[in-house]
């Protein structure tokens, strides 16, 4: 049975007198479904027959609408799922005996139950870096294995944006490393799961999601779906289509090839048109600010910096931690340093952070 | 480009008189949308948040519904697509230095693109079946390999059922099978991304579902989704479920795992109530023997033999072919033999069968 | 137990009236052990401290001896065994979804124990071939995958040189292969494990070599060593050294790279000096033509042509087959077809071929 | 180019006063060459035709030798090559999905080219140990991840003895680790390529051996050969035969099955007999510690403890570095911390330390 098996089946004891709970929860920012107008293009895709595997109305459409978004003709490619899109992007630009430079926390590294390295048949080269972001040094600190036959070399970067830490690299840092990376002949994947969150918080515009991407060198990016507001579908883009000559070959290969195509392509035209997904991230980042405005008053929490997208990492110490999960449930961080994870979804509201910050005081104070 | 592209953006050329077109083509069964049944609970299934990755009520349903289905507690995990369905199975009962036994035509040895190879690591010992169909005497045809090092060690046997070439195993003859992979000391397979279109022809009952997987032996069963009406969505079943204590870590190991897994199960609970995945496997065979039964009189298309399932490869030269996939796009099957295939999806009506026909028979006459 | 232990333990029954069994066996040719002078050039290699991993001078000087066998400059790597020999030249040549042309015969698809299919991550696409031979058309048959995503792109051509069924390809023969690869965007890689004997049966000479090799090609060659005459120890050799770029990185990677690099240069360098390796295949060659002259005879044998190189395949039915095997063991090649293979190594004498032809004589009399 | 290359290439610039070079270098254990008597018994196992892959009595006997050495019936497999070992090893004892726990210093996880992660298909869990040894704290903080989908399951714990950076484990440590290990479901495996200084080290007796092996629960263990004395060829030995039912196959399978196997065997039956391994790794240490008794008073080496085995890890700035590696090679350790690496071979002699520690003292005193 997993984590999330015994989380749910957890036995709901005496909560003592809390409030009522909030209809949404702050467990992750997959427990939403997908929004309305990204649903009503899904269901709008259902009417006739198209061909299938992208060659459809769907497809050219929502691929033209990627190049629209980063102003340049750009190769997109739809498939189902976030490590689906990380194991392509990184199969695209690896060679065999080279390997992907990452952090500790990186989702590739610690989330994706070795699927990159199954199928990459690469190593992680997983650099401890405490707040979840690398930095030139880091690429430079791995350089002395180039050209040594007994280390797996060193050719792609992967930086997650926003970090499994809830923190950003800003357009600069990511232009520093990808410069650093290009110097030293290796390429720059980012893995933007969350790419909205991003986009909201560094400017909240289309020039603001460039700054950060294809402005700054990224070659090869995750671009987010099912936690921007999808029923499910995720695509990865390349800037250069020149990188991207074998990726159509491999996205059946590595399983992620969707025959229904339209259904995923339907879904980013809604997304994508008046930046809807930009507006859903921006949503969700305000929500966890308003939860940090509503909680940072207990200084057990040790919520001393506002949060950067939408996730808050509290300190929160038996029995209020209980209670707290039993009546409203989020996932544990850190057990041993009494740390969980708040983390707030496109739809939460701020009536939700309001009825949840109360449950934090009652059971706090409880 | 690939074949897909080109044939959609091949010139229309003159087609001569030919009547209206109809408003579903025979090109595949994956080119149909999804059924209004399953598409309403997939919609339905979008209100509140629910945990991800499974542990929600929609999927504590719907793996309800499969042990209804096969009268058995079953384990069944949900993934993405049909690819990722195969692999996840195989891989589940699979161990290093061994090999999958199938025919030449199997999906898995011809249009996966390697993937099986590539994610398992392991040979698929491919046997010529000019039937696409495999006997208890191909199984005993490799057994010469076991206790072999030289060798990789045949260790499951894959079935497709209805097969490529969408002729059908009899209940009899997979049980042979299995007894005979059994008594060597291998697992059985089977690739039934068109079930529904298999149980509709061999009795249209659970009963007569079960006849042919569970009751005769199959050991993982990959039960298809997407060509049978749904949006997205296959079921890897295992009928003995300690055969499946990897599995659910494996999922995610291929990049089968959805977050958002309600989308998924909702879509099952809406096909297997009622039956509706037989049902609408019956729909599209009757489709499929009701162009048969329009197009046999014209003997140059060699349909000598009613279509066991919904597909039909009849023989077609140009410039009848072109003409017709001008009007009506579907597959070339066999460019050597003139051959091409007709395929009914579920969603195909009497109408559309009555055009297509009608323009069978003008091409040829024209 | 494996199917060697099995025949070794086998329990000696009566033999009846047969005359002195052979010295040497006619079981395969990595039976023998190394030549004389190659085991000297081994141990004279054991003087003094030199550098691992290649960077010694029996080394430069091995690789310089290649740069003259074949009169350019080639890039060579040694490696430990000809698996490994055949799965370093082909993943330097593959990409991810790409996958092997062979024959359903060849090495690397029968008797690897899926090493390719596991290492490579890429389906080997084996075609039928009664003689073990490809030729154009089958290179041409497989080209209709190309730019289709949905099959393993055919990227590699692989020859076994002699094949598996002691045939030859001629030089003409391998040029046409090669062009129709090449011209389809394909390279050429040969499997030559026994060198030597496809040399000595086509001119004898360095030039003779050549003509089947890099004038007529071939992109990668696996230059067999351990049948040759080795203790241990193989070489792959790119006639374009671009071609093997990363090439030294995925010998490690494959687990081929040995540290007392030394010890297999040594024993390469006597086997090209004075064309040893020609020479010893020439004698196993001669032993096999002198077998087939003293056996042709027995008209049950079917030994109908004369060897190409250094192996026969007669019929053989029960009791002499058995009696023959306990008297002097050779394998079983076809069960079913009662074919069984004789192959002589370098170091079978004519007095060996005279003992054992008189066995088979007492035997099939007996 | 590799930096070995470099290395030997770099120009060979005045040196001042220096005294002569010793005949033996301190740069690796594999610089040396094989042990006469290992040599002897290859060059004797040359006589006769045997049969190929391990059906021959050197392989019989060498098998025996292993199992007096550790006083039962386990089960050995000979291999070429360390990196294969290990990958064999380790591939034996894990299943899809799952991982090994190592240190971020082992060979496994650094200097064996990525060849476990893309032959294994699994991710190395390297944790930061500064002294390159694991604990039994370490492996339970992974437990977390057991039971979890999103996680790559900890299976396999690897250990190596000594460790890279010369320490070693004692029984006691062993144990505990096994013990852990085993309590949450975990094996061991040991990478003992220098199995015969440990052993030395720790009472340099089979008991001693065992105690740190087999009786300390150990379940798979690389026994080296080549660093021994070996021209070529590893061991991998499973105490419990039952965990090697694949084995046989997947040495095959990761290209390590000689075909000529009696030269492996024959070498290892050399160095087990009168517990040749032990001796020879005595001599190594001895001359480290010779080295180290001959060093220490140069300060600026910060030689503060004696070495566990046969490599010192001195700081030795420049020109001093410089100078003496152009005497008499050695690599550099850790560049940034002017770390370099000196370790000895069982042949060198207390003359060729008293050279090398004269010429250390004329490059920091010149």
């Amino acid at each position: 049975m997993n984590v999330m098996a015994r989380a749910q089946s957890s036995p709901s004891t005496s909560v003592g007198a809390m409030p009522p709970a909030p209809s949404r929860v702050f467990a992750s920012d997959n427990v939403a479904g997908a929004h309305p107008l990204v649903l009503e293009a899904l269901v709008a895709a259902n009417a006739d027959h198209v061909l299938a595997y992208g060659n459809d109305p769907f497809t050219f459409r929502a691929e033209h609408a990627f190049n629209e978004v980063f102003g340049r003709d750009v190769r997109t490619l739809f498939v189902y799922g976030g490590t689906g899109a990380n194991v392509l992007a990184l199969a695209s630009v690896l060679q065999p005996a080279e390997c992907v430079v990452c952090t500790n926390w990186s989702h590739i590294n610690v989330d994706e139950t070795g699927a990159p390295e199954k199928i990459l048949g690469a190593k992680l080269l997983d650099l401890a870096c405490p707040d979840a972001k690398l930095t030139p040094d880091h690429i430079r600190s791995v350089a002395h294995a180039l050209g040594n036959p007994h280390h797996a070399q060193p050719a792609v970067v992967s930086l997650t944006q926003p970090t499994e830490l809830g923190t950003l690299y800003t357009p600069a840092e990511v232009r520093a490393i990808c410069d650093t990376a290009h110097e030293l002949g290796m390429l720059v994947h980012m893995d933007a799961a969350r790419i909205g969150n991003a986009t909201a918080a560094l400017g909240a515009s289309r020039s603001a999601l460039r700054a950060f991407t294809v402005d700054a060198g990224v070659d090869v990016l995750s671009f987010g779906g099912t936690k921007a507001g999808n029923v499910f579908g995720e695509a990865v883009v390349w800037f250069d289509p020149r990188r991207a000559t074998r990726a159509e070959y491999l996205r059946k290969n590595v399983t992620q090839l969707h025959s229904k195509m339209r259904f995923i392509s339907a879904q980013y035209e809604a997304l994508l048109a008046n930046d809807l997904f930009i507006e859903l991230g921006r949503r969700a980042n305000a929500a966890a600010m308003g939860l940090y405005e509503a909680t940072k008053q207990h200084a057990v929490l040790g919520l001393t910096t506002p949060p950067a997208v939408n996730s808050l990492f509290p300190t929160l110490p038996d029995p209020a931690k209980s209670r707290l999960q039993e009546w409203s449930f989020f996932w544990d961080w850190d057990v041993a340093a009494q740390q969980v994870r708040w983390m707030t979804a496109w739809d939460v509201t701020q009536d939700d952070v309001a009825q949840f910050a109360a449950g934090v005081g009652a059971a706090l104070n409880g």
